[in-house]
């Protein structure tokens, strides 16, 4: 369980900042090289390494080198990972939701009956 | 936009911790008053405190008193608001694959035709 919890622990944190959320909306669009990545950004280089690292460590993109050009790709399954926790969640809510509203129609059933 | 953004912030913020999750989690299943909340973790109760804290202020759940019971609720929008974040760019990564295997298809098409 614990080994299930930590890569979400790092997931949540890495997209908990307006950059690196940008960051990883870019790269769902195609692999992109550090420079490219950076260009929209207005903070320096090594801020933006940084974010890279956050985003490395998480397991949300993963980065390879090739000569000088360091190429970031996004890694789906890991973001598909912490959705999944997300949408769990809201299945428990609707059934939640669901038997209360059972709940109170039979209460409501019960009621009329008294009545008539 | 970065009223939109700091939402998510918080709300992933607030998603990276996994007492947080939990109880997150718990009360997707049904509103609950603090003291059982906080039973089922082996931290103090000011510790806990500050976690309901930092869940109250991401928006991801409602405290509300009554009397000497405080209840907490989840929000489940600002769940589905973050969910959607995801799901979002998952839409925009398979549209990516899309596009390129539409274009190896035409590629090898190509070359085919080329061979032929």
């Amino acid at each position: 369980m614990e080994i299930y919890k930590i890569p979400l622990d790092a997931a949540f944190h890495a997209l908990a900042d307006p950059t690196r959320r940008a960051v990883v909306s870019r790269l769902t669009r195609s692999p992109a090289p550090v420079k490219e990545l950076a260009a929209p950004f207005d903070i320096g280089l090594p801020a933006f390494l940084k974010h890279l690292r956050v985003l490395e460590d998480s397991g949300l993109i993963t980065t390879e080198k090739t000569g000088r050009i360091r190429t970031c790709r996004v890694r789906i399954e890991r973001l598909a990972q912490a959705e999944s926790w997300l949408s769990e969640q809201r299945a428990h809510w609707l059934a939640m939701t669901d038997r209360l509203a059972a709940y109170i129609e039979t209460k409501m059933h019960e009621d009329d009956e008294d009545d008539g």
